[in-house]
């Protein structure tokens, strides 16, 4: 066993790691118990502790490894490696990158969850082959990584790639975040739910009114299995989910002009018909102005997009 | 005089040039028709000698050029440095870049005039002092460049930044694209005017009805100058663009998260309360998710961003 990278994927319950070869091809990968109300340094000791294992049980030894990545739930100062207050996590003012480097003895590289996942599924997943793509992912939230030019575009202050907050309709639903007519507010998974929800609510008939009726509430994956049993309601909902992804599509070609979009997340798992309907208002929606040979895609790497990614990002240090 | 760089602007009419220090502080400038109809070889040739005429008037040679630049509509093969077919232009695959170095023995950059204007308000204009950057020009299209990470935003094909064709509005006005909704056709200048005369047509009553009754047609600038006369409906248009241009900046944050926004173009002679209504209604719509400090600013270069940046990205080379 050669040189090898470490990619970790910190979430707020796991923290998923991953050893990788040179050229990005997963050799083994664990997970260990987040713990944050432990507080930092013990996560950070069994984070490393965990990697030592990896590494044995792959019949190496932790001097192999020459460079690791970590990916965190933001916002974070990325730039100084500090986790300064996440979302979900207790730490405060924890200079992760650093101390992981030095528990390792090797570059660590730190970037938020998605753009770390993004920069997985650009060296070595769905985006492999071009220089700018747009990572966009799909799930409670709409959000994303952007790639121009080959590099991860951050933003002045590590916040770009909010794709999910791109208003698209005026004094439209009113989102989370506090906007009205964000992409968001008609794409994500929750909110897809939502809008059947008040459909049924609205009196349309369904397949999901028993549904609701029994559970008190309806999730995306409903409207898929019954799109796919034929109801007639989940169809348009599904229709309208991808009718905003497809003008998302429109507004990231027109801004950053990338070759290919990738989206990921829970959501891809309504398969191919959601692909073929994006792929659609795509088609019907832009300009005429010349024929734009932008492609969409779903995700390669699924789940391991995020500890690819560090680690890839850990070997742009070397 | 010491070492001198060249900024080549140029348009389908006139040809601008300047000549700048190493500061990017402009010397002199001056300007040829462009005559496209005579040959490329016949336009650079004149450039060349109008350059040459320049540097001497400023007591120098041309020996003191050190780099060049120059920035042409688009669209272009901007990495090989070659016109391809532009829209007002008859000159086909014209090695411009090369026949431009060749002629005055430096390495010369080659971009699109609107990336070029950009890089002069990042580098000697209103967008000095930031590392993030989106420009905006506001004319008969809406049209801009990008700076991330104090680099040039290009996209796959050199068509990134097309920022007017952003879509705000669903199955919205039918812009000249052949899109709908795009931000272009509520905030150009021609289609302000536009929203302007169909709200006469529909009967309306403003002071701008007997303008239009005379001439056949009424202009943006009319909108302004009747706005600033105390007419409801001008105003009302105006808020309209402003609303629309507040849009465009909220989703270029979340795109890109610049930390300031600086619009250019003809329309920014609509003053001060333009650029009071655009900053209200970004805050207005922005989310409550945190503070965003985006600075929304104007152009400080105005008719010399074209030269500066084209100079400027010269000075790149060196």
């Amino acid at each position: 066993m050669g040189q090898m990278l470490i990619g970790v994927d910190f979430g707020a319950t796991n923290v998923k790691i991953g050893c990788f070869d040179l050229e990005l091809q997963l050799i083994d990968h664990t997970s260990v118990a987040t713990e944050a109300d432990q507080g930092a340094e013990s996560t950070v000791e069994r984070i490393a502790q965990a990697i030592e294992q990896l590494v044995r049980d792959v019949g190496s030894s932790p001097q192999s490894i020459v460079a690791a990545g970590i990916g965190t739930p933001g916002p974070a100062d990325y730039q100084n490696g500090i986790i300064i207050s996440a979302a979900n996590l207790p730490f405060r003012d924890t200079p992760i990158r650093q101390m992981l480097s030095a528990r390792l003895n090797c570059p660590v590289a730190f970037d938020n969850d998605a753009n770390v996942a993004c920069w997985g599924e650009f060296t070595a997943g769905a985006g492999k082959g071009v220089n700018d793509m747009v990572f966009v992912t799909l799930g409670t939230g709409v959000g994303g990584g952007i790639i121009s030019g080959g590099r991860l575009i951050h933003g002045c202050g590590g916040n770009s790639a909010e794709i999910g907050h791109i208003i698209i309709v005026p004094d439209g639903r009113l989102c989370g975040c506090g906007q009205h007519g964000c992409i968001e507010a008609y794409a994500s998974a929750s909110w897809t739910a939502q809008r059947a929800t008040e459909a049924l609510e609205a009196g349309e008939s369904s397949s999901l009114k028993p549904l609701l009726n029994q559970n008190g509430g309806i999730t995306c994956e409903d409207v898929w299995r019954h799109r796919q049993e034929g109801d007639t309601l989940a169809d348009r909902i599904t229709d309208e989910t991808a009718r905003a992804l497809g003008t998302l599509c429109i507004n990231l070609l027109h801004v950053l002009e990338p070759s290919r979009v990738v989206f990921a997340g829970g959501m891809i798992a309504a398969g191919q018909v959601l692909l073929d309907r994006i792929r659609h208002y795509f088609d019907e929606q832009i300009w005429t102005m010349k024929k734009e040979p932008l492609e969409i895609v779903f995700s390669s790497l699924g789940e391991d997009a995020g500890i690819t990614g560090a680690a890839g990002l850990g070997r742009e240090l070397l």
